[in-house]
């Protein structure tokens, strides 16, 4: 895997804005040609949006994030990108002309990326001069929160530009994929055309609704493919039999009346105003803005499931977001992170998701345990008990905790956490917790924890080695120079 | 909406399985006909996974499973029965037999769905007595999670039998949607059809293989149709400008060659062959029930995303769960739930879900308080502080708790708690729950709580009314003659 050192975004509309997020968030610099009068607006909009969907979606320590410049002209732009993403209008002329622009402009090894939904990148890399490294990054709105990339290349592009492109795209947290043959639409597109086009003969003879054609697919097969495809579904529907079994009986249905896609619908203005107008009624006076909130805190909530599925190891997007999120860590560098003796360790960063607060808009109980236990995993890596640690066996586990309410967290709301080390010995480590309203600096909630350190295997306590206890003694020696946290040591309705 | 007092299901393999099994959890008795020898044995599969997958979904109280039967006849399963399902194999021929036999030996008000993917129910109908009991039911598989019911009537089909069908599906954790017009393969098949062609054109000439065209879609669409379907996503990506603008952009796409479905692919020998071996392929390994548990893990996990989203009203699919919990536990009777005065009130059953375990197969820190959280709850409803006392502007706020840690909660496993009521006042009401395995009896984890009752609109203690304490009383009154439980009382680190 290889970082972008400094990418170029030309074109800032929605795609375009998507993939500036990407970037920015994953701490690569942009610079950014757009000479549509509203791309600052519409690009901060997306990013705003993004900033608010990565802050619920990871815990994890994102990079400082990248600098954003808007440039006068695209050679500007593009001095000194390794990574070159052109979204402009979807007119071959002027992609053709853009990318000539880019190509002349750009360094011979950046990699020149098109977010074309359909044109063909051997059209598009006709007049360029280092043809080889043309190729289609294709992604999916919205661009920060759908992973899918579909790369394809063109009968000049090399295969070293490919290989390059599919290696840059986890580390932004996105998931290529390697189209083996050019064709337009390439494969999402053509699935989706095949689709809407069907979709468009329904509602225009009457069949159903707008509304009805969505509920039909968010009640069934939408719940399917948002963890397993079309044909792994098929598989297991078919079941012992095998896949080979199952197909044959999809032999006949092809010869049935099942589609009306021998015939292209139409779609003049009778059809336009008819989906307009249900459209309408479907939203039921949610606007956009609302429709895109609610859009991106499920597809945070459905990542971040997928992120704990197939027993904690990921599937699908989530395993994605698994190892972004273990790349984060990793290059904030654990133990090496730097920490200020004279006050708790301040570890946790996040706000208040939706999956995390009751129709109070208050934050669920178990939540604030969440937190606090991210916390205590935070501080167990600043001593060197990360991943790899517990995969040799040994661990930390909490055997005891005490929590106290204090005020609400709300929905929203940035909070963050703070840990004081009470005390620690070979086996133990007892830790106080506080999670804070960041913004206004209230003490929301204090938790507190014994922690014993385990030989998982053997399922029994164990003391922890020198490496680990040599990393822990210096923030416990300091933290005892502190006051005591008021409420440490309490019971349960213990009088103050 | 109305209960189902009796079903019969003829045919029981995975999609009349998948039927059973959601009247069976419902609590209604199901009578089977199936001559097929292997009926018992799938069934009795389905039901398993079912048993499985509800177990995970909700918290809520599931009334007592339903008795199923199978019987030797059709006529003597559909004896009594008020709701009919025919899920035998899809040849008109055969459907039009089973339901014409169905007809004769049914009650005249009995209703009678077919679970046809494809069949016209005018064709279905044409030899039945009282053919205006007749519709489709379609439904999705696995059917025990996704809720989709396509509902169509036939030209015989009475206005007051669709309606009959769709107010019997909520009670049973379905949706049905009336689909206005019938046609072959309805409007789900059709969709899926359409983009079933033109994945097999895609694999067939070689543009990707079976698994990135699965990855195409789990990484980017799927993602969205989980929680909207495919106008809503375009009314958003339309953004400002509104429908109607965004469609007229769709129409030069409508002349392009985004498709090849003008044409029909054969699936012959070769083609089925190429996808069986890709399709070993992407499986790498994992076996059909590997991946069924996998799947039905991340359904369960989507669903209860859902159920959260939108500032906790739900959203889809999940706030069809969220209702269908509201019907059980009013169902469970809140109040009226008898306890018996010896001991701990045993509140909570469920199995430690996939989406609560960490890598090592163990229960997540924060989900043991979800669990005691879930035992608050139940008691708070067993003294009517229930959804409609909340709504009405008083509640009862933990605003401490002291948990330990006993033992692990492993996958899987069933576990279960106890509440034990250590003291109450008018406005203090502090617990003692417990986590057993239920198989071991084993403790797992105790938490101490206290709660207050508070006024939530003004926002500080209150005491509770009447109506509550005279309910606390007898239980607090009877707890305390038992034994103060060990770990009472406790703070963290205190020597034993």
């Amino acid at each position: 895997m290889t970082m972008i050192s400094k990418a170029a975004c030309i074109g800032g509309g929605v795609i375009g804005g998507g993939w500036i997020a990407r970037f920015l968030l994953a701490g690569i610099d942009v610079d950014v040609y757009d000479p549509h009068p509203e791309a600052t607006r519409i690009v901060g909009e997306v990013l705003a949006n993004a900033e608010k969907a990565y802050a619920m979606l990871t815990g994890a320590p994102l990079p400082p994030r990248g600098k954003l410049a808007f440039r006068e002209t695209l050679e500007q732009a593009v001095a000194g990108a390794d990574w070159i993403q052109e979204s402009v209008p979807e007119r071959l002329d002027l992609k053709r002309k853009v990318l000539t622009q880019i190509d002349a402009a750009a360094g011979p090894d950046a990699l020149i990326g098109s977010s074309t939904s359909g044109l063909l990148p051997t059209d598009l890399q006709r007049d360029m001069r280092y043809p080889e490294r043309l190729f289609v990054a294709h992604p999916y709105n919205p661009v920060y929160l759908l992973p899918l990339v579909e790369i394809v290349g063109g009968e000049k592009t090399s295969t070293e530009t490919i290989q390059a492109a599919m290696e840059r795209l986890p580390p932004i947290g996105m998931k290529g994929v390697h189209i083996a043959k050019e064709i337009e639409a390439f494969v999402g597109d053509r699935l989706l055309e095949a689709l809407w086009r069907e979709a468009l003969w329904l509602i225009k003879d009457d069949i159903c609704t707008v509304e009805t054609l969505d509920d039909v697919i968010r009640y069934s097969f939408g719940l399917r493919w948002a963890q397993m495809g079309l044909f792994q579904t098929y598989r297991i529907a078919g079941g012992e039999a095998g896949m080979r079994h199952f197909l044959a009986q999809f032999g006949p249905a092809l010869q049935w009346n099942w589609t009306k896609l021998m015939d292209v619908v139409d779609l003049d203005d009778a059809l336009v105003e008819k989906i307009g107008q249900q459209s309408d009624e479907q939203a039921d006076g949610l606007s956009i803005r609302e429709l895109e909130r609610i859009r991106d805190e499920n597809l945070v909530g459905i990542l971040q499931t997928l992120k704990g599925s197939h027993d904690g190891k990921g599937w699908g997007a989530g395993k994605l977001l698994k190892e972004f999120e273990q790349g984060l860590w990793a290059a904030a560098g654990g133990g090496k992170k730097l920490w200020d003796a004279g006050q708790p360790l301040r570890l946790i960063e996040t706000k208040v998701s939706p999956a995390w607060v009751d129709y109070n808009g208050h934050m669920t109980e178990h939540r604030y345990l969440q937190v606090f236990g991210d916390t205590s995993d935070a501080l167990l890596r600043l001593i060197g008990v990360d991943f790899a640690y517990v995969e040799r066996g040994h661990s930390y586990y909490t055997v005891e905790t005490h929590i106290r309410h204090l005020a609400e967290a709300k929905l929203g709301r940035a909070i963050h956490s703070t840990c004081q080390v009470l005390s620690a010995d070979e086996k133990r480590l007892r830790v106080f917790h506080t999670i804070y309203d960041t913004a206004t600096g209230e003490a929301i909630a204090t938790g507190e924890h014994m922690l014993l350190h385990v030989d998982a295997k053997a399922g029994k306590a164990a003391p922890a080695p020198e490496e680990v206890l040599s990393k822990i003694r210096p923030i416990a020696e300091a933290h005892e120079k502190l006051p005591v946290p008021e409420g440490a040591g309490r019971h349960v309705g213990q009088k103050r």
